[in-house]
């Protein structure tokens, strides 16, 4: 951490300060400059609150240098992270496609959407049992019927399944879920992820609306720092003015945690755009920009869905974008 | 809901789309107008996906009538809710002013704290035993003892106490607390809401960091619907571009809000600012500007504190806070 | 326009709404339903503004429904514009690539960067001659100068040249520009779009800040209305509160324009990521999804350049984006 | 300066990055620590581009320590500014009151604006002669005309006039103008703020949309720079997610403008809400937390108003607004 004091401190301050921070434990450096002095510390300055350093009346900056997450770091895990989830890899290389209904509905329809999204070759199902809707009044999924329902898509086709979870009190009912999601609304439920990090199942974590890159990444440290390592980032559309789209993909995301981290990072474009006829043209550039993976709305009846609609793709609108998307991956890979 | 359809759509289309509106029970209006026409929807519309409807190639656009919140609504409840804690009063009125530090650290610092703030005028004590923090690594609270803390400087002073919950799991130990509170990133922790509307106990609801004024009403929503009534809005600023400031307050939000709903709003400018000395003028602005109370960050040694010291008031600060605020108050009621 | 009246509006209210819309020129539908009245508005309604009618007490809404603009709109010309400039066209399946550095700083510079970003491939040289810069003490171009050196560039490439203007007042040293840009900060500087409109030499109209996408239309129309059609849109990031990036690049932003308006539409990633390094990665997804063309910068000593070095790309690194760029159109056309 | 090296660096890379820097004339002083090396540059930085520097492999991150800002900033001139407006003074203790139409429309409803509002205390007039409108094809003031009724409304109240400038090619027709306003919209339109720079006549400089205060803080430098050091600034909201208020107030830019600057800083309530009935909360509260004035917009009849008639006070409701403000003002001064 770097201290910039002001231009007109004096020494018995620069003295009180360095005191302050030596009782911490920390050693201090000192380099006086012509129009600043700057006080460098060294040692483990992680319980040193910088805003409060900033907001003493000799300071005028703080900078942090040592980074907040280090798990998640490619800094100290260079090679990319693959994510194993029954016969399907995701990360380092592999490119998985999540397909599937916003929610579950009914054995028919489960069944229905598994199995032509797993002929376009989907990797695996996604399907919504516990749905976080704004409003109380709107339908909030079927619960442990719809995991149950999703399994049963799972014995048809073979796909891996994932599902969302919305309160550490359902994880009994997520035994045999292949991959849990916690949502965009979820993502700083920092309890939910501490338990989440002491199972040793892939986690999707979506990106909030309004989080940055680096809360994203703390809250993936949240559940590995707890011990589990298989986390797989999802860039889902962030909050801004623009009311066109229902949020903005924010597609730079991609390249830029790739960069800062060794975590495989797919792209949701049903959810990020919620409309249908945009899902195409942002996932193949998600495919373009080096996403790892897409997950996409699929419903074998988008008119009849009863939620999202709007924004899902029919069967064959999927697998015209599948065959697109293979060709993007060969010109990019 | 009315849907605007597009200048180009045949009769054929309008026919079937009526049929499908019928189908779920509604009555159709339909009016032919120069360029447009227009489809009204009589009866429960709450089941129709506006968004889909809005989707569809005949649809130009959709706009959804009936308020999508009841019971937080002031237009079917005219009159200013009174929430009762303790023998203090929240609303209609009766200006509530909640300090204490951000953290609970230990006995000799509540009590210490609690005291001074109750000789200032403050009406209920805030301490945090649970803290959402960004980093895994950072202090997480005291927990179960923080709360038992709390609960020793309640019986010291007679202020009610508010503490956050971060955990449907940790309910339990909220038994004597008086007011829940519920923070800006579990704002949309639907679970956990439902489980809070089971109580008959205030909640304190903060905004999330990017929800808008709706969200947060049918936040409330939620824990109403659930059956209880008894809940505190908390605007404390929200994420926008600007950095010198940790968020942007919105203060035209306690106007608007108190518009919309019947229920109690709050201000906290400690966290909205992030800085102790913009605490002073956005506490008296709120006061000017109509709100049912503040939640202020009080701390007897900020430099010391274990987070946020950077926002925290002195007892002495906090003081003189209070006496321009009572006589804003006089001015403005 | 449709005016939704509030439940407990009175006949008489009605009236007397209803008479004052005839007072001026309208026809007024009434339909009263179940729970709300319906107030529909034919004829011309554009003098009637929105925002005073919904703020009446009896209003409880307001839609308008006629296009706020017309020339730029696809409803009215649902042919894709193809704008020409020398031997090169933009637009209609028509690819472009403008290239070039930030600034003109030299004879010497520019030549070399026009003559390697042609052999790439690049169609267009673009370079700044005004610059927009935040700070009054930072270098703000060789102005005059600089058009002459572009001129030179053009002469010895034969690659028409793109350069920004600041001011009316500078219009004269543009005559022998062929694209005309208007940066981000001047996108609603509508007196200097009313004087371009003027001219019928294309505009490169790049989105603002924080401009939505109908208000990057709305100044398009202003440039439209006053008698120049030759305009192209360009997405250049919009400011949100990530930082990593320096502004927020809105993909989804190209297949929305391209469905609301005719005009050709173009990504600029150098600006909208502000990092060399994710230029070639978001060049190729706005390649993906339907882009008409890029705007990359380029410049022969990136460390050299005495603006926004930063997000440059080398020649050599331009020639790598260009190949791939030209398979993914490959693929996507 | 300061740029933090990353770990990896080799003593041949930062001899290489000293070289450079000295080259440009600047002295250069290493600190090597534990976990990275630090870079401190002295003499004339203001040249250097941080974020290419940032960009270089080497470096892990910059941080500017001088002041970007020099004219406008309070720590060279510590005492605030008072500017004189004809017989009234802005600052420094004087609270203006800037009222008026949106748009100037007749020579009766001006004059009969003008009088009330300086019956109610207001002590500047304003009115719209040139109106930035999105649509080219909504009314855009009576220009010339406009401001020749203004200076009659003057000349029968006394009050001094403020009106906003479009293009520089206006210029002449502002002479008689006592303030000259720069709107939201034209706040980075560079080349116009050095024209005003030559001036000696107030500036009134309203934020931009989505403008940092860093930013509105460096467009008054321009200003300033120039020559013309009288410059009052204006707050008038901020393009957010919400969308209840046409923009989001944001008034901790006011302490934090006045600790940055010693130019006076004044609100304008009605434009950030875009709701009359918002004006008077959100004044008492700009007042409330040490706003140096406010612009209000007043309008004789506002359902007659040919623009924003939504956000215009009667001259009764301006009368209201302004006793409350003026017993703010007695508690916090």
């Amino acid at each position: 951490m770097i201290a910039v004091l002001k231009s007109d401190v004096t020494d018995e301050q620069i003295q009180s300060l360095t005191g302050w921070f030596e009782e911490q434990g920390l050693q201090v450096h000192i380099s006086k400059g012509e129009f600043q002095t700057i006080v460098g510390l060294i040692g483990d300055t992680s319980r040193i609150d910088g805003d409060l350093v900033e907001s003493l009346d000799m300071v005028e900056s703080v900078k942090r240098i040592s980074e907040p997450f280090k798990k998640a770091n490619r800094k100290f895990h260079p090679e990319d992270s693959e994510i194993s989830v029954g016969n399907t890899k995701i990360g380092a290389g592999n490119f998985a496609v999540i397909a599937g209904p916003c929610s579950v509905e009914s054995e028919e329809q489960i069944i229905a959407v598994a199995e032509s999204v797993k002929a376009s070759g989907a990797t695996l199902l996604r399907g919504g049992a516990f749905k976080p809707r704004t409003s109380p009044y709107d339908f909030q999924g079927l619960h442990e019927e719809g995991i149950k329902l999703l399994l049963k898509a799972k014995q048809a086709t073979g796909l891996p399944i994932v599902t969302e979870i919305m309160s550490i009190t359902h994880l009994p009912l997520f035994d045999d879920v292949d991959v849990i999601q916690v949502g965009a609304r979820n993502m700083q439920n920092f309890e939910l992820l501490k338990e989440l990090g002491k199972l040793n199942k892939p986690i999707l974590l979506k990106r909030g609306l309004s989080s940055t890159l680096k809360e994203l990444l703390m809250s993936a440290e949240y559940i590995m720092a707890a011990g589990n390592e298989n986390v797989i980032l999802c860039e889902r559309g962030i909050r801004t003015f623009e009311t066109y789209t229902r949020n903005t993909l924010d597609l730079s995301a991609v390249p830029m945690l790739k960069e800062l981290s060794h975590l495989p990072v797919i792209v949701d474009p049903s959810h990020a755009t919620g409309l249908a006829r945009l899902v195409k043209p942002m996932a193949l550039a998600a495919a373009a920009c080096g996403a790892d993976g897409l997950m996409i709305e699929v419903h074998n009846n988008p008119q009849k869905a009863l939620c999202d609609g709007a924004q899902s793709l029919t069967p064959e609108q999927f697998s015209d974008v599948m065959k697109n998307v293979e060709q993007i991956l060969k010109v990019v890979r």
